[in-house]
């Protein structure tokens, strides 16, 4: 079977991270023997729109149609206002391919020293999947401004959730976690001082429950304090439901408390599966690090391992765990880690060292 | 001099811990013996509002405007939806009373165990303000939802940012991190995917900053970032201004890495002094510990200096210092320390402490 997989390196650490990962992907293939990839690497940058003066070919949508899945390194560049560059390509991406959920699991991989003292005891108390409404909310993008040069300034960002929207993100999340061993899921909101879409938000969610009753276990938390809980009670959370914004925020906090913001994964996924997939290590295009070889390429292994298993449709997750497998043999040796997580190998060293794993295991 | 106090205790351990702060002030000004408080109590609260169908009275306004300073305790029960409760008091008092500034300094009290390993060497490296729109933003309030009841619903949020809103606060964030010694200003965002107020956000403190060009150090973070971070290099932040929203997770979050939720205060804050001011720790009404006598009344107290140096302006910055190192005294020594901080003490042993602490300093 050949896996098309269209390749977007971005911007930053994201062309390093994902030339690695297509060369991890390669010696899994090549160990294998049954499968291989085939990349349509895009050249859509920040530098190549300052060159241009566009991101993507108005004719994006069909190109990446063509594809199993899109791989996705980073974006965002100092001399492009964020606000552009997203708006020019991750984000309508997610929108139009009809990428509704945003997986985010989080655990202590093996190796990872986490910051918070209590979980040096117990590494596993903090395994966690946190899954984001990807298509709506507060990343709408509508609102505007109105008198924007003057002192009477003012301007607005619209949320927006619809009752379809949410629906279809909680089943998702239900699912989720009855696929789990544990059977938790934790509602994020924050209907006490967003009183309209939020409230919906809930709604729904109680709705959606009671087609789960006594399968599922389930409670709400408040954003702010769903903070407080994943610092002092990490081993009371399984799976998190939350929306574009909060799940935004909180994966980045779970992240570090898991260890470094490196090693985390992102999958967007269409579960309609009319649109392909697109899978990123939830780091950014880290300007201060691009270029010089120390990029922890662990995040966008985990990504890529996400996609072997999403277009393996079934067929590949023996595959998958051997090389999530690879990826701890690799983190939990100290002489193969990079500097977030407390070693010093460079980006180079660390696939090298993944790719030795996956022949072996 | 005597200073009018509207008390507003509330719901749950917000009625604790508010007698527990009055008995403090009464023996801080009798202890003094230059000026005295006088307190009015308001029966606000869920509980009351089951019983007859409200809140607070049609004149609340004028009632409030009466008083040197509004103390408030917490609000939120189970009964009640909490989107109603919050509407029907704390957030209308914020709104018309005109406290646009939210202030919330974090530190490491002495005694408290920071959960973060790296801190337990340095509590000195997590000393933080945050200044909080408290006016504006994602809480103003706006929004509706069509199609209630049916497949369709479709529900909005709109955040509203003006000129005008985020130039006080900007300018107060950038006074605030002038007076303190390190004169660090972090600016926090969400520019790149929220790009019409987040933008005018960033705009206009770019336009401030100009001000404070050579004075005061400052940067930009995006919110998700922000939260590693503030994990991961705490002693690199010291003053932080951040949107309504934004801000209340970060000030959970900063909370609990310093140590208890239970510790911290806050600030509601009308600049113009043209309406009284609020003070309130930032702890919710606790459902789970109200009426057991164990909630921690610190975050409280901490809140209680914060006013007593608001009504003196500058004349009882001394008293409120002598305030604070009573509290510090307290919180280190590990017989008058409540549960939260890995004591057993109950809240009436740690308010007798404070007070004897504050006769004895
Ligand atoms: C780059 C940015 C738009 C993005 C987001 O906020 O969704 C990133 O922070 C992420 O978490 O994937
Ligand atoms: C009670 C609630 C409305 C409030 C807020 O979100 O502002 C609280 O969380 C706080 O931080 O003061």
């Amino acid at each position: 079977t050949v896996y098309k997989i269209a390749a977007i390196p971005g911007d930053g650490i994201g062309v390093d991270i994902t030339e690695a990962a297509e060369q991890v992907l390669d010696t899994l293939a090549a160990t294998n023997g049954t499968f291989k990839f085939e990349y349509t690497t895009f050249d859509w940058s920040s530098k190549a729109y300052k060159e241009r003066g566009w991101y993507m070919q108005d004719d994006w949508e069909a190109q990446l149609k063509k594809h199993d899945a899109i791989y996705f390194g980073a974006v965002g560049w100092p001399d492009v206002p964020d606000h552009i560059s997203l708006w020019s390509m991750i984000l309508p991406i997610r929108n139009t391919m009809n990428q509704y959920v945003n997986v985010r699991p989080t655990r202590i991989l093996k190796g990872t020293t986490a910051p918070l003292a209590q979980l040096q005891k117990t590494p596993s108390e903090l395994d966690w999947v946190i899954v984001r409404e990807n298509s709506e909310g507060e990343y709408a993008g509508q609102g505007g401004t109105t008198h924007a040069h003057g002192p009477n300034a003012i301007a607005t960002e619209v949320a927006i959730f619809t009752r379809v929207g949410i629906e279809r993100i909680m089943r998702f999340a239900f699912e989720t976690a009855k696929s789990r061993p544990r059977r938790k899921l934790t509602m994020v909101t924050k209907s006490n001082a967003q009183r309209h879409g939020m409230v919906l938000w809930d709604k729904v969610f109680y709705d959606v429950a009671k087609e789960y009753e006594g399968v599922v276990e389930f409670d709400k938390m408040l954003v702010d304090a769903m903070t407080v809980r994943m610092v002092n009670k990490p081993e009371s959370l399984d799976t998190i439901v939350a929306t574009n914004l909060h799940a935004d925020i909180l994966s980045d906090l779970a992240a570090a408390l898991a260890g470094s913001i490196g090693i985390a994964p992102s999958s967007n996924l269409d579960p309609t599966r009319s649109c392909p997939s697109m899978f990123e290590p939830i780091h950014g295009s880290a300007p201060d690090i691009a270029g010089k070889g120390i990029a922890n390429p662990i995040g966008a292994f985990w990504s890529a391992a996400e996609m072997v298993r999403w277009v393996g449709k079934g067929e590949l997750d023996a595959v998958a765990d051997q090389f999530m497998q690879a990826i701890e043999n690799v983190t939990g040796n100290p002489k193969t880690r990079t500097r977030d997580m407390g070693g010093s190998a460079g980006t180079t060293e660390v696939t090298e060292a993944v790719c030795r794993e996956i022949e072996r295991v």
